[in-house]
């Protein structure tokens, strides 16, 4: 059990970005609504997956929509816990712990952000242990936890509450209403017992994110090389092994919000006339040098700045940015056949198989 | 109160289908459902709106889509259930008595449907009087109930609870639902009791559509003028004036299924190069004979085959159908300020300002 208190906020932040892969949204917004949040209620309590109550109610929490539209428009401060309070209603009992589905970008900090608010204490876990597009692509469903009964809530103090056998199913209809309430919604989501969250849910993502934000920013203070120590942080913990793909410049990008979501590519060159392309839904899904497929989904591909190794959104690519491209694999529970089926490149559409990024390299 | 049984939901259907004003899809395929559960189950109770008690809890149930999804698709005997079902768990407290929201089309079946299904009786009121293509144009909104919370259901068993104050918002992100849904869905909504059941509610529909019905049957089996005497029998109702607008021939009809509402405009010529043309958003809105305005919304305008008196629906419209066109005017309730504010013309984003049907005349 640790407290979270305002100066862990910006390397949570910081980690969050670099395991969103692209996506998740930047959670400048969503750190600045959290840092009021503990600054008015106090430091946090998170608990590690297995301090958790067998019998305990675990909600898991954050926004579902576009992460372009969610830099334009900013949540209303009870619009995150107002999902929770509906789905509490509806379920006629509170939650006695949140938990994010999501560890990469802002749905990083909605946990933190609702434990502030609502005086609950979090879980030191998630669904993804990166970001990912579509709400049944979580190791909950993956392992047999139901996203219903859920709530979305949107910033009017409007709540709708899904009952939907199906997380795929839950994912289309949702993403409909998220649509309709302007591509941005918060939720309540995956209610489960605390025997099921350690089953299913993926140990120690939020203070992953934390360690690697401190990683980076010691770098920037140390004026140290940032990838290689980011490397041999990260070799130490369950993702295990981390490269660097490519260094570069962004020559051509591609994006547009359809069906709600970010989607396009990314071209970047290097001085050789190299190129790596990068396509993205939300999230950066596969990496490719020409033919050579060099990293795939659900291994994990950052781009960051190459000067400050700060991690970029798709949303804020721009053309003429000097980046470096970094694959991480994912941790085993993401590379069960049952998960691939899931958020493998199966799972968007894609042919190809997954390979394992430390066997592409 | 009265009983429905078997006996009487053909004319029930025939009337709803004449409220209906085109829309409200056609109740066949509703009817041959609500046939078959009070075979099963037996004739349903019906109460006059005065006979409610002042705390009954009364829902007003239906279908929510496009009519010309409705006779493609057929729904599933446990779906309009599913939503009252979903509605009572949601609030802790099952429903004392259902009721239309809408008495025109196939929606007029719905909680004689549900009534038989689930061994509830039900209430002689709806709120629209007629069909209308959105949820918030109903007499509940109108004088202050609320839609919220509701229930939709699809046909895999899915539902969604909504608590959305504001009921045209509730239409907005309650039909992203349906279209998500496939453009049909089962709906429980405006959860009221019987002191605001009786403030808010159009009283005796369901026994006006029989009494439509019941006249339109006696005309065709006695080989009488049929319009003549609906007129008759509607000028000793609160609906009060009707009237034969037109006579004439479909000769063009424009048609399409947009947003999930069946949208376009039909015109009918007569011998003499006369012509009326009637525009539609799943019912019928506005006719006009040239730059002459017949009748408009909320007042009744219907289509009906000229040699049968049969009412025709907007998705049953063809070239070349002879056909006679009645406006009927909408009782007292639905033309007050409150009232046209919300389904008069400037509801259907018409200039117009509304003039009654006796007074165009």
């Amino acid at each position: 059990m640790i407290k979270i208190g305002l100066e862990d906020l910006d390397d949570i932040a910081l980690g969050a970005t670099f395991l969103g892969t692209g996506g998740g949204g930047d959670p400048y917004i969503a750190t600045l609504m959290t840092r009021r949040a503990i600054a008015e209620h106090g430091p946090v309590t998170m608990l590690d997956l297995n301090e958790v109550a067998d019998d305990a109610l675990v909600f898991a929490c954050g926004n579902m929509g576009a992460p372009t539209v969610a830099i334009e428009k900013i949540m209303a401060a009870e619009q995150p816990p107002s999902a929770v309070l509906a789905l509490e209603k509806h379920l006629g009992r509170p939650a006695d712990l949140l938990m994010a589905f999501e560890a990469g970008g802002s749905n990083s900090m909605m946990p933190i952000y609702n434990a502030a608010m609502l005086g609950k204490p979090m879980v030191d876990a998630d669904g993804m242990g990166r970001a990912f597009p579509e709400m049944q692509m979580v190791t909950f469903s993956v392992y047999g936890a139901s996203g219903s009964p859920f709530a979305l809530a949107s910033e009017h103090g409007e709540t709708v509450i899904l009952n939907i056998e199906d997380d795929k199913r839950a994912e289309y209809i949702g993403r409909g209403i998220v649509i309709r309430m302007g591509a941005r919604a918060a939720k309540a989501s995956y209610p489960m017992d605390g025997n099921t969250a350690k089953r299913v849910a993926i140990p120690g993502t939020t203070s992953l994110c934390q360690a690697i934000g401190a990683n980076l920013r010691q770098s920037r203070a140390q004026n140290r090389e940032p990838f290689a120590a980011l490397i041999q942080m990260l070799s130490g913990t369950h993702y295990g092994h981390a490269e660097v793909l490519f260094t570069g410049k962004v020559t051509d990008l591609s994006r547009e919000t359809r069906d709600g979501w970010a989607i396009g590519w990314v071209m970047i060159a290097d001085q050789d006339g190299e190129t790596l392309e990068i396509e993205f839904q939300n999230e950066f899904l596969a990496a490719r040098q020409g033919h050579r497929l060099r990293a795939i989904v659900p291994d994990l591909i950052c781009i960051l700045d190459t000067e400050m190794a700060q991690p970029i959104t798709t949303e804020r690519l721009r053309y003429g940015q000097r980046v470096t491209v970094m694959a991480v694999s994912a941790p085993p529970i993401m590379r069960t056949d049952e998960a691939l089926a899931v958020f493998g490149p199966a799972g968007f559409g894609m042919d190809e198989e997954f390979v394992p990024v430390e066997d592409l390299s």
